[in-house]
């Protein structure tokens, strides 16, 4: 399927955050991802870039 | 596979901006979407909601 994983980027490092994020939802400070099962993180964190074909979301820190 | 439609919210309606959305990289006034072919696109506007499963990306101008 078409979910991605998101991994937060950390100096050289990417720490995964969520496997199988379905939706993102950016808000006031920070970002709302949901995955396939329905469970909810916020992370005061933006994308950095994503690929879709990767399945791939990184995301730092503001 | 696995890429997105890219949509621009106008009121009620939304605007396809591009088919077959592989990357996103937000950049300071904007974002920079890349197609599964290539093409590029810069559109000074934000990401509402993406919802993957869906290959759905909404954005909303600033």
């Amino acid at each position: 399927m078409c979910e991605s994983n998101a991994f937060l980027k950390d100096g050289e490092n990417e720490v995964m955050l969520m496997e199988s994020v379905d939706t993102i939802e950016p808000c006031e400070d920070g970002l709302k991802l949901m995955d396939i099962f329905g469970k909810q993180i916020f992370i005061k964190a933006k994308i950095k870039e994503m690929t879709l074909l990767n399945h791939r979301i990184i995301l730092e820190s503001f």
